[in-house]
């Protein structure tokens, strides 16, 4: 079993001539921004060693057409999409979001404006079903259908997540809906695409989308605890930085739900206005902590990760991919908390 | 035969309820702004009647079954998946064009915020496919992939329009290209979807798709008359409009393109800084119409329509959808010009 890191860096290697002979198809600004927007060109056209973040959810896909014994050239054109329909909504969300950064660079956005962004976006979303529907297999259709499936999904997170915002409670349970919806889909997704394009039955797609939506939660879990608690060294973010953003994350909500002294200081707190000073930020890391929220969090991603592995042990899967799959959930999970 | 409104009228009513239905697979927020823009509900959320544009794209997607023998059904999720298409470009156009109305109402960005017509037009591109790859039939595969690749083109044509707001000088050439895409590639795809979805022979479909490339690019001819020349009591606009906002559209390409001194006089005025004046707009109308701008769009306009009847007549259709296409091809294209 190759270590996870180097499962990643192999899925890379596998997926990007078909990526970038996708983008190619693109008019010429969307695919300019494209290809910047995956690393391959600086933002005047020149190239760049390829560098366009981790590709766990390519590195699923092809694992999943190997766990059910196909080969993974049957899950190219599904990984190729997962990839696209992923990077479609970075670039959207990045606009939505404000964010003038990613991978240490700046977004298409920040570079070449709105529509710039709504546009290259708009590009990626639909090349990602074009790349299925080229192969032209029945497969290829169902698979299509998947992740448009999931691409709605995935669009019902952001809504749900932007809504939030505005709201000064938000319950476990729709912060946990919304971290299916935002993340597990398309991880889920991702998990299944392989097997959909192999003609695996259907309670081996199951087991496999399982898979990808349990890890999914319990990612999300884990990265809101590194959200709040989280080594600046290691996440490359500012500490507390959810709590700066005053995010109303999973941690939070429990913490909201479970009341008490601790839950009330703590929602007077969240809505309070201006830039918190950093002895706030402290004492509400330490109200979360005090009412359960971080300990709540981890357990759950632990419960959820269990849930998760139990899906893929539970089907008969080709044992060294399955290894890699699990390899690959605990890699995209287990970080430094 | 029925005359074209009263087509209209009829794919309006047959495709309505599939359409209510697929807008209902979105979340809330999605669903009420989209519910919203096709004029099924007002802003708050009252029901309206029914007033969602004229529906052309499903009118001639459900004809494109009738023509090669097949029931108006057999059409309905490509009816639905190119009024879907159709409307998702809507959405981001408006907000990329900063258009504060539509069907005399304001648009999604207007009132809900960028983000909510980035993920409302996001959620009807994305349902569109869902709609057609329901169907489940390679058929409807072929129509998703048919629909995908209309999309790519769709967007360039955007991206095409969005650039010449920022260049002194667009050819001709770059002009119809321009159309092609952002106005031919639907209607083309709306004309053939039907025929695809009934399995018929390839070479009915491409002169089907051949007829609603050429409308498209007739219809765009026309339009940019219009929108110079154009009666407001006909179309709604002031008078000069396209001419106010100094567009680089087909009759001004074709004069700057024929220099002279009408042309050097108007590349001058077209790059002039502000806000034009009546007396300005006078001239600039007299100095394309005195290149030959107006006649040759006109012209244009009827050679390409000509190109589109002689594609349907070329190949065996059933002869009354084969006029019902006819008729309305004519009223898409024929206006008061």
């Amino acid at each position: 079993m190759s270590t996870a890191p180097a499962c990643l860096g192999h899925s890379r290697a596998a997926i990007t001539p078909a990526l970038r002979a996708a983008v190619d198809r693109l008019d010429h600004r969307s695919r300019h921004q494209a290809a910047y927007h995956f690393g391959w060109i600086t933002a005047g056209g020149a190239p760049t060693r390829a560098d366009a973040g981790k590709a766990v959810r390519p590195a699923l896909a092809l694992l999943s057409a190997e766990a059910v014994g196909a080969s993974p050239e049957t899950a190219l054109p599904g990984a190729v999409a997962v990839e696209l329909v992923h990077n479609f909504s970075l670039v959207h969300d990045d606009l939505m979001d404000g964010d003038e950064e990613r991978r240490h660079k700046r977004t298409v956005w920040k570079l070449w404006g709105s529509s710039s962004a709504i546009l290259t976006g708009d590009a990626l979303l639909t090349l990602a079903q074009e790349v299925l529907l080229d192969a032209g297999t029945p497969a290829a259709a169902s698979a299509a259908r998947l992740l448009a499936r999931t691409t709605r999904h995935l669009i019902r997170g952001q809504v749900q997540d932007l809504s939030f915002e505005r709201r000064p409670y938000v319950t476990v349970d729709e912060c946990l809906d919304m971290a299916a919806d935002k993340t597990g889909a398309l991880l889920s997704a991702s998990s299944a695409i392989g097997a959909v394009l192999a003609g695996a039955p259907a309670a081996t797609v199951d087991a496999l989308a399982r898979y990808g939506d349990e890890m999914g939660r319990a990612f999300q879990l884990t990265d809101d605890v590194l959200g709040i608690w989280g080594d600046p060294a290691v996440t490359g973010k500012p500490v507390y930085s959810d709590l700066r953003a005053r995010k109303k994350s999973l941690p939070v909500s429990h913490a909201l739900q479970q009341g008490g002294t601790h839950g009330v200081e703590l929602a007077t707190w969240l809505s309070a206005p201006g830039e918190p000073g950093e002895e706030e930020l402290r004492r509400a890391a330490e109200l979360i902590d005090g009412a359960g929220g971080r300990d709540w969090a981890l357990a759950e991603a632990a419960r959820r990760m269990k849930l998760a592995e139990d899906a893929l042990l539970g089907v008969d899967l080709e044992a060294g991919a399955r290894g890699e799959l699990l390899a690959l959930g605990r890699f995209v999970v287990d970080r430094d908390v």
